[in-house]
């Protein structure tokens, strides 16, 4: 079930480099890319930097509402991830194609995509020299969310989880790597 | 073994968001420390993006010599890593303490970790404004190098090698998730 996550501790669903799902919309215009290029960048306000290459529906749309969901799908998601990260929002309505459903972000209107285990609702930090130079946009989150199967307490809790709400984890071509078990490093180690 | 990777292929060495060590070196004086916000940028030529706090000793070495190394730590240094992101260059000389070592990179000049699985040797591409207001760097790569029991072929293969050789994914607190299985998704899932 979808639960609230505290601004001071959402980086956490993006620090182990996740693949996400960018999602945007614009006067009923919606859309969802992937994108194996994000992460944190600050605590609190927690910030996120994304890279959007210039040809992407998504871009468009982010640039006209100022705002951005940052979603991360599961491994029940892989197959849903790789294609609407091998098609163009400037082509088809990727949500009219049966299987990506989505709702508005509370905070932000931007759509969060249904059955991803983390979403983070972000409002752009225009930064017009980096997006033009580097395709690199930048976000404030106001609002996170996770699947309370996975991440409860500030952690993810994969290990006794059903092994399809693991995140996955983007090489190249269609190959990702899911992620694995937990490891905790004392100091005295 | 450690082998080169060919510079079309390296950002492949980050893109599943592994935690990295960042590590330079400036007259003589070298450093390194964890960072868990790290992430390719482009393809070719490669470059990628790193968040470095205004109170490392790493980002005045990075400063002054312009050039760092995006190590990839595996399971077998999670306590290492541990480590060294919890203390301070200004402090101490960390591979003067035992457990450390490293080579100059043959691009760079700066430490190449001992024991990582990828090491990407990087130029920094100055951009001061978000240096400033974001901790945010930018790097061109100039040379790429894998450990090829794990990646060769310009893939990861974590599933034949030994446990020791995964990489390992910071979230919070020592708290690490260490890579996981492969999979493929073919056109038609």
């Amino acid at each position: 079930m979808r639960q609230s996550v505290s601004l001071d501790r959402c980086t956490r669903l993006l620090n182990h480099g996740p693949t996400v799902l960018v999602s945007a919309q614009h006067e009923g215009r919606r859309n969802v890319m992937a994108a194996a290029w994000s992460m944190p960048l600050d605590f609190l306000p927690p910030k996120v930097a994304v890279v959007l290459d210039k040809a992407t529906h998504t871009r468009t749309l982010v640039e006209a509402d100022g705002h951005f969901v940052l979603n991360v799908p599961p491994l029940a998601l892989a197959a849903l991830t790789h294609r609407v990260g091998n098609s163009s929002g400037r082509d088809i309505d990727k949500f009219a194609h049966g299987d990506v459903a989505a709702e508005p972000g509370p905070a932000s209107g931007a759509p969060l995509v249904t059955g991803c285990v983390a979403w983070l609702e972000c409002r752009r930090l225009p930064e017009p020299h980096i997006e033009q130079r580097y395709d690199l946009f930048l976000g404030e989150v106001v609002a996170a969310w996770a699947d309370d199967r996975v991440f409860r307490g500030g952690r993810w809790h994969f290990d006794g989880a059903d092994e399809s709400l693991r995140t996955i984890h983007h090489i190249a071509g269609g190959h990702f790597l899911t992620i694995g078990d937990a490891l905790k490093i004392s100091p005295d180690d």
